[in-house]
């Protein structure tokens, strides 16, 4: 750890709140489809058609609306109420709206670091939606450098490393998500820690095993003490 | 124009072709929806949900069609055939999906100046499907830089100036928005080239006149003379 210049927070669920507004979101969208489907029965339509949508879409609010609006149409044979779509626009409206809540020890956790590091934000999803709720977070001034990207794979990571121009070995990522925050990050020769959200992202969860070779906390403020490690 | 050291160029009209695919698009939406309204009616109608919605959906495709669907709702009082925003989406995922047409001379121009400047693509849009259209290109290997930004005034261009660590006067940017490439960018001290495109979006048109402080070129590969200048 002694070697970390530059370490990158993930945004959403790992600085503030976020999961859990969609999951609000999903809730209410599949509350409005119950006369066509059980409310249950929606929600596994509506993952199929992210999942079907994510490479074209790809992350985000707007990609999401667009999604539920599709689910809708399918699952009532394109013959759902009009005023169920617009119902639909406005709890998406709603969730870009949003105000900021942060997450516990964020603010001075990055003051204390961004004495010895370069502190860096690294988040995907929408461009501007991301930068509107970072500027929201009042935490804006604390970062270096903030990269939003399209995806978070290790070839992503690693145009990242070469735009900062470090060796990896000096780059620590911390985020909430195994799959986007720490695995792509261990294997191109970098460190992460992995700091669990209560609720994760139904596209995040891992479907097979991986070796937990990093260090998992539970508070954002341990990491100033793992760094002297 | 000797002290150059960095040329940006926009994407969307500039380099290829985008605003006629997104013209077709809004004509077969405005045909569908001719038996609520008339189709000039029904173009007027949206480019005023677009213009509500730019603050919160940016710019990009998926703004786009989340704000045609709005306004099909809206013109049928909430009483649009589900049919039609099935068509909706799906003209616009054909607009997401449309191959890339590069403009006039635009690679052997990228070629030629890459050999004496930091070549960089400064783009607004959607993150993913910019990324998506510069891959589809073929000209990705190319830049130096690739900045997909949620907006381009002048706090912009100059954070961009800032991430690239130049002077202004170094910065010459390309594009064919007067709006967008253009006069922010001489506003903050760079140079400016202007490369009319035949249609122009409608966000883009400037409602005051300007002084014409600035370059204007008809043909891509016209930069490479006027450097030397």
């Amino acid at each position: 750890m002694q070697k970390i210049k530059v370490i990158a927070f993930d945004a959403d669920d790992t600085l503030w709140i976020n999961e859990p507004y969609y999951q609000d979101v999903e809730r209410l969208f599949c509350e409005l489809l119950k006369d066509y489907l059980p409310e249950d029965e929606v929600s596994i339509e509506l993952l199929k058609t992210e999942k079907q949508n994510i490479e074209i879409y790809g992350y985000g609010a707007k990609g999401f609306m667009l999604s539920m609006i599709e689910t809708a149409l399918r699952i009532s044979n394109n013959k759902v109420d009009a005023n169920i779509i617009l119902q639909t626009i406005s709890i998406g409206k709603y969730l870009l709206n949003k105000p900021i809540e942060l997450l516990a020890n964020v603010e001075q956790t990055l003051i204390a670091l961004k004495k010895d590091y370069k502190i860096i934000l690294a988040t995907k999803g929408d461009l501007l939606d991301q930068e509107r709720k970072l500027k929201k977070s009042g935490l804006l001034h604390h970062f270096n450098h903030v990269e939003i990207m399209s995806n978070k794979n290790e070839e992503d990571y690693q145009k990242l490393i070469k735009r900062l121009e470090i060796q990896p070995e000096k780059f620590l990522m911390i985020g909430n998500s195994v799959k986007s925050d720490i695995l792509p990050v261990i294997s191109i020769g970098s460190k992460a820690i992995h700091i669990p959200f209560s609720v994760t992202w139904k596209h995040e969860i891992l479907e097979k095993k991986h070796n937990e070779d990093f260090k998992t906390i539970s508070n954002l403020s341990e990491i100033i003490s793992l760094l002297k490690c």
